[in-house]
Order: structure tokens, then sequence, then C-alpha cells
């Protein structure tokens, strides 16, 4: 086919653009008044994508149209988001035109409808996911169809590679990295800094970086940023283990895995979380860290993420394959995932936890402290550091002789300067009705809990776990204590609970 | 388990309403300065959902945040959205608090990962719909779901039965009434408006409504409405049906499916609809609209919606199967859909080859009468109107001798007056490279180069098919031409027309 009427394409019409000053999230927005020339000239509809570029960067943006005076007709306004990636100077001409098909969408409707995803169609994929040419809405279906068509070990090898291929990528010398995961689902099971702080007293490399809450209340970024910086570039990540050999930071500053940081808000607002992005998400992230072997915690029970021994095993067989695809070694640690650990639900609760483990403060969890030893002491094992078998006594010895807190206090003030976690502001208690024994805790009811009360945004919410299963409580005797620090926060978890049947259910002494 | 610390919940706080002019589309949003005491005292964060109510009246909301003097800290501005559905008088004082949590967000997770939906969790879904409490994402994550694990028969009864609760329902004193659908696909097979002509003026009470497009460039109502107004209420619909025995409606506005039009927005940003969607979304209109008989048209052709007879009979069958619980009787019939009908692709282009048959012009499009007579006849024969096999020469005669005309611009004026449809600024001619014979045509490649056009927001925007499989044509002969109200529009479908590959095949003559 050729054309007849072959006129040159219109040059692109151009706008004045100012910061809105509008935080939409992650999304980016353009506003522009409704009779602009540019939207009568390219014919730009409300709620329609556009491209919006300057110098050379260019930002696809959800097009909003503003009727009145907010926004002149020859400027366009942008959201904060919009405004950070694009980067304009104020005032400066932004060009606004209709953005690229995005052939990619064809392969997230074929995964829908049953077509496997190969390394291509996923790198194609992740690619205009980093670059934001995906919206909410494309986000979701792709996610939503990796969950409900689970993906295969080929297809978690290719999502795994794509999400490295967009990120930047670490490399050591050292011919061992060390690294943990915990695959989560558990409340307040806050072993990460603790394990970190072992293993770097004991020399090995362990440069930790770690994502923030996807749906539960706390992530480990979360917590260890009341206690310390995280925010760290590549350059002080590499300085900071060169220096103590080991790190605490947010990979999400990093861009380790920047598909996968976008992609978890989404996850985040549909409280999906499905094994193959699971494990491309988590191996993406151990993979351009460098590290060479990692430890995976996997707790186990029924309000745990992982339900039982099957399903546990399962998914350790994919981690072990796809893990193996890129060189990359995991070991499987099998925990018990009944309750929670620890006391605190949320970042500064949980953090005050870790720093009693850490300090061997009288009334530490001891719970926290046992898994915290297994986990460093198979980390130990397995990059070789003490005898098989000799990794549980090595691990408690560095905790015990006060190697691994004054290791901890180095990492904080490496990275930056130790901070004092903050308190919150209102609480609530929930008392035993009755006399009785703890029986069992929900998990998924006792995060929910935490994050209606504001975890893990405001960093002083959450839940403190007052009783174990097993123990016997008294009639009136306190449960556990929902604190909050705004009143709509604490109000808000406290309707849910009147609701909410048994957190923490008692069975009758007998 | 009891509350201690039983103090009463804080009262919400309250903020001054003003529509903002933003039109952020179909979702409707808040913006609050971050400073305002409502989101320091209930915690509210960016890109929140909120609940929003004044004079008993409540919308569920995104919060955007605001920094600077766009909006007040004593303020709340409104999206064009918001403000329809919460239709606040200007300065009123409204509440904003967290909203309920929403319990059927995990019915759709359950779909994810497999578990199956019933008429209350169907209920519960679309009623969250309905009421505005899904986000855009939450949406997406649901028709993915449906998509991804596809609807069984009783889940798509469940899906019907919770489209038609959620909306109005119109009943008729006749025993029959008539109704057809086209499953779609095929651009330009826009029969309705002939068909409901013929039928009508055999005295067969057809009172249609239809939608706008989902994935194509033009809906019939799209088409209608360059021809008459479609936004008929409630009464106008049964006046116009008593004085004229059929109608051609907007379903939109109505609300006889209105979950149904809040998800076609999202099924066309994401491009699909699966087939347990499909056949809920076209018997719940059916149900509402107290239709009896409903004639199915199912174009069938490589790149039509229904690519094989097989893929016809399972869709049939599943029609068939839940048009029977709800004491609906379908007749499917099969069509050619291995091209487009008619010449025009496109709202106005559509409706001008509506007028030229129904004129008997000269050259008026043979494919598009005889389709429409086809689909008439079946009904005429379906509700008993004429012997079997009498329906093709009832329908033909009433095409010739100008009854089916006179009808169609009667109903027409009762629908508010017959309108002139509008025409193009800007064409675009694709030539055939060389001599040869058309083999085939992509129609969903036309298709997006009519929607890239600018169809169907743009009326005039569309494409007109020049050329049929079968025909030969010369070097440089016109194989279609592209229409767009705007420069910027034409350009685009140019951009993609240029990367398209061949749209029209054309083979060596022999």
């Amino acid at each position: 086919m050729s054309a007849s009427a072959d006129q040159p394409p219109a040059r692109p019409h151009r706008l004045l653009v100012r910061r809105s000053g509008i935080d939409t999230g992650d999304e980016p927005v353009i506003f522009m008044n409704s009779r602009c020339h540019v939207c009568r000239a390219e014919g730009l509809r409300a709620h329609k994508r556009v491209l919006v570029s300057v110098d050379g960067r260019e930002i696809v943006a959800t097009a909003h149209h503003v009727e009145g005076a907010l926004v002149a007709p020859d400027e366009a306004a942008l959201s904060e988001a919009a405004w950070r990636r694009l980067a304009p100077e104020p005032g400066q001409a932004v060009t606004v035109v209709h953005p690229p098909t995005l052939p990619s969408l064809g392969k997230v409707r074929g995964k829908i409808f049953g077509n496997r995803l190969d390394r291509a169609a996923m790198r194609a994929i992740i690619g205009d996911v980093v670059a934001g040419r995906y919206s909410d809405v494309h986000s979701a279906a792709f996610l939503s169809a990796c969950a409900a068509r689970p993906l295969d070990p080929d297809e978690v090898e290719a999502l795994t590679d794509a999400m490295v291929a967009a990120g930047e990528r670490l490399t050591w010398e050292a011919p061992m990295i060390a690294d943990k995961h915990c695959v989560g689902g558990l409340p307040g099971n806050r072993t990460t800094p603790i394990v970190v702080a072992i293993v770097a007293a004991h020399g090995v490399p362990i440069p930790k970086t770690s994502s923030r809450a996807i749906t539960s209340p706390a992530g480990t970024a979360d917590v260890m940023e009341v206690l310390a910086p995280v925010d760290l570039s590549l350059a002080q990540i590499r300085r900071v283990v060169a220096q103590e050999q080991g790190c605490l930071a947010w990979g999400g500053a990093v861009r380790l895995s920047p598909a996968d940081d976008l992609l978890i808000r989404i996850e985040r607002a549909l409280d999906i979380d499905g094994p193959g992005q699971l494990v491309a998400s988590v191996l993406s992230k151990k993979i351009a860290a460098g590290a060479t072997h990692v430890v995976l915690d996997l707790p186990i029970g029924p309000t745990a993420k992982i339900r039982s021994d099957a399903d546990a095993a399962e998914l350790v067989r994919l981690f072990e394959d796809v893990a193996a695809r890129f060189g990359l070694a995991v070991r499987p640690v099998l925990t018990d995932g009944r309750q929670p650990v620890g006391r605190g639900i949320g970042p500064a609760l949980e953090a005050r936890d870790v720093l009693a483990v850490l300090q061997g403060a009288p009334g530490a969890p001891a719970d926290l402290r046992e898994r915290a030893v297994t986990l460093a002491g198979a980390i130990l094992e397995f990059v070789g550091a003490v005898p098989e078998n000799g990794g549980r006594a090595a691990a408690a010895s560095a905790l015990a002789d006060g190697r691994a807190w004054a290791k901890f206090q180095r990492i904080c003030e490496a990275q930056g300067g130790m901070r004092t976690p903050p308190e919150a502001a209102q609480s609530y208690e929930v008392e035993a009705p009755a006399v009785g024994v703890v029986a069992s805790v929900d998990n998924r009811k006792l995060a929910r809990v935490a994050k209606l009360a504001g975890a893990p945004a405001a960093a002083a919410a959450g839940v403190s776990l007052l009783v174990r299963i097993g123990e016997e409580v008294a009639a009136g005797q306190p449960l556990f204590t929902v604190h909050a620090q705004t009143r709509g926060e604490l109000d808000y978890a406290r309707a849910y609970l009147d609701g909410a049947g048994d957190i923490i259910s008692c069975e009758p002494l007998r």
C-alpha cells in the first residue's frame, strides 16, 4: 500500500509546563484546559493517555481536562509524579501528542486467554511498565492474568530475566555473597536486621536490600527506616558493605528491580501476590544484588501465606528450579507460621523487638531471637563459614557476646546514623472475655488491624501482641494493643474489630 | 473480646466542598490540601480511597493531595464525576472519612486463584461496582479474572442475575417482545437500525436498547446518535414504542444494566471481552429491556470476534443455556464475518450506509441490505408474525415499498427529531500498490485504524472501505479512506498504517 495524500505529519503542538502541586500517586497525570489548542488539534479527549516530551525526555501520562481558570489554554500542569519523571524547567515548552500504541498489551491479552509469555514478551511488558507506559488498569490486568493463569517455570524465568534486565545490578569481588528472604505472610517476623548483624559479624558479606510492605503491615525496609536511613545509593551500599560486610538498604532506591517496585503498588491495592510473581520478584532482586547463596524463610501455618507442607514443597521447587537457571543457590528453611513472631506488628513496634533481641534485653521476644539464630546459622553453614551443624551455636554466640549488636550499630552509623523508633499517640486494648487458653491467632486479621490502624505508612502504628498460643489468660487480661498516630485511624481499626469475630481464639481451661 | 478504652468514635471531620472543574473520567476524585485538618486527623494519605458524604448521599473517591493554594486547607474540590454523583450544593460541608472495607474484593481474589463465584458473590461485586466503591484497578482485576478463569454457566447466570438486579427493568403488556443482538467484532455491521425499522413496520414490538462501542470503532448507540437523540428516559422509551412499536435508544441512559456501562470503560482500556462477560452483558440488557425473543447475529471469520464454527457453537450453547434459565428464547443466525459489512466504519460513516439502504438509494451497500433482511426475517419468523421461510420476503418487501424508511423516520421523530450525519475535515487514501485481486481484509487492523483516527468519540471519524474480497483492483486504485476530525488523529492513524503491514491483502491476477 502507498499513501496518496502525502502531506508531512503536522508539527506537534506545544504547551508551557508548570507544576500543579497535585499528588496523584505513581500514575503521572497532565492537566490541560479543555479549550487548549493542542487538545483541539490532536483530538485529545479527557482520560486518554498522552505522550509528553521535553529535551529528549518523555513520559506517558493520563490527560485530565480542566474547565475554567485553573489551567490556562496554553498551559499544561503536571502532577507530582509526572513532574519528577519528566523533570522540566518551569515554563518550558513541552510537546503533547498521542502515545505510541503498545504492542506488549497484546501479549497481556494473550496471557489472559491462555497463551504463554516468552522472554521477548516479558521484556516488552516489563520494559513498558518501567518506562511508565502502562496505566494502573494495564498493570492490574497483567498481574491478575499472571495470578489466574499461573506462570510455569519458563515464564517465571522469563519474568525474572526481564525484571533484572530493566534495572541496575550490583557486582562484588567476593566469591560468595549471602542473602536471605522471608516469603512473608507472618506479621512481626522481622529477623532480617538481626540475621544481617550476626552474619556480617562473622565476616560473611551480606549486602541486604529489602522491599517495603506489599500486603503486610511492614516490610523490612519500613522497619529499618525507623532505625537508620535506608535510601542508599549503589555507591553507598558498596561503601557500607566494604566497611561492615553487611547493609540493610531499601531496594527501591537503587532500582535493582524497578518493575517490581511499580507493580508492588498495584499488588497492594489488589492484595494479590501469586507464586510465579513472588518467585520472580524475590529472585530478580537477589540476582540484581549479586547474591550467590540465598536462605529462604518459609513460614507455614493455616493463616500464613504458605498453608501446608505441600504448598511449601511446590514453592521451593519453583524457587530452586528458576534460581538454578541463573546460577543462584537457594536453601529453604521451613518455619512455624501459626502465629506472629515477636510482639510488635508495624514498623516501629517491630524495630523495638529487633533492638531488644540485639541488646539481649530482659524480656526480649524469645521466638524472634530463636528464629534469627536458626536463619543466621543456616546462612553461615550454607556459605561454609562454619561446619554443618555448627551454625546455630556460632550465631547464638555472636548475639550473646554483643558482637551482633555492635555490628548492627556500626551498620546503622555507616548508613547515616541510628534513629530512635517513634511512639504512637493513640492506643486501644483488646481483652480476653473469659478465662481460657490461647488456641489460635488469625495472622491475616491481625495484619489487617495493623494496616487499618495506619501501618506501614504511619511508622508508629500497628499491633502489640501480648499472648502466645498455649498461654493461659484471665478474664479481662489484655490480648493485644492497637496503636495509631491519629484518632481516625484508631476508630477505623476498631470498627473493623467490632465485626471481625475472634482474632485470638481461646479455649476453656480443662 | 471486649474493649477496654471505650471512648466513642471521633466525630467525622468536615470540609467545604467546591467543584474543581477537573474531568478525571468516570473515577471520582477528591482534591484536598495536604495540610487539611481532616487529612491529619483521619491519617488520610494521598492516593487512598475515601468515603465522601453529604445529606445522606455518599461516594467513594480517590483522594489526591494538593500542595499550595489550589485548594484551601478547609476545602475539598471534587472532580466532575464526583460532583455529578454526590450532587452537593457549592460550599456545603461534606464529611470525609475512611471508606468501609470491601468484603467483595476477597471474592475477586478467590476467583483469581480459582474459586467459583456464586449468586451472592456476584451480587456483592456488582453492587460495589455500581455504588462506585471499586477503583479502576479493582474492576480491571475482576474483568481479567473472569476472562482468565472462564466463567461456567452457573457463574454466567449469577453475573447476569446480579447485573439485572443492579439496574432498572422495563415491562410490557405484549406477550412477545422482539430483540436482536450482534456479538460484534465485525466493523460496519450496522444492521440494527434497519432491522428495527422493518420489524416495527410489521407491527412487532422491538424496544431496542444498544450500547456504545466496547472495543470497536462504533456501537449502535454511537451510530444512532448521529441520526437522532438516543438518550431516552424509561418513560420516553415506553412512549416511542407505544406509538411506533420500535425504538433505538442508548441503554446506558436508562441504567438497564449500569454495571455493564461502568465495566465497559475498563474492558475498552484492556481490549478484553471474554465469553462469560459477553453473554451476561448481552442477556442482562435483554432481560432488563423485557425481551422474550432474541435473534443473535454471530459473524464468523478469521479476524472476527468468533473465529470458527466450533467457537460459535460453544458460544451459542452458553447463550441458550443461560437465556433459558431466565425464560428467554434465543435464535442464533451465523453470518459471514470475513470482511466488514457496508462501506463505513465509524458512527457517521455507518449512519450514511444505513440511510442509503433504508432509502433504497442506488449504490447502497448490498451486503448490509442483505444481512438486515436475513436478521429481520429471522425475527419475524421467530415471533410467528410470518410463516417459517416467509421472513426474508416479508422483510425485503418492507424495504422495497418504503414502509421501513417511513417507520425509521417516524421513530427518529418520536425520539426527538432526525439529524444529519457530520462529515470529517481530514482524510487520507490508501491505494493498491499493484494490480491484483482482493484476497482478505483484516477486520481488527481496520477497526484499529478507525479508532486511532478518532472513532467513536469523534463521530465523523473512521474508515470507508472501497473494495470487497474477490474484487479486481488496479495499481493506485484507492482501497480505503481514513477520515478524521483533526490533523493529529489522522497522523496518528497514518503512523500506525506505516507499521501495520497489509490490512487489505491482494493476490496477483492469474
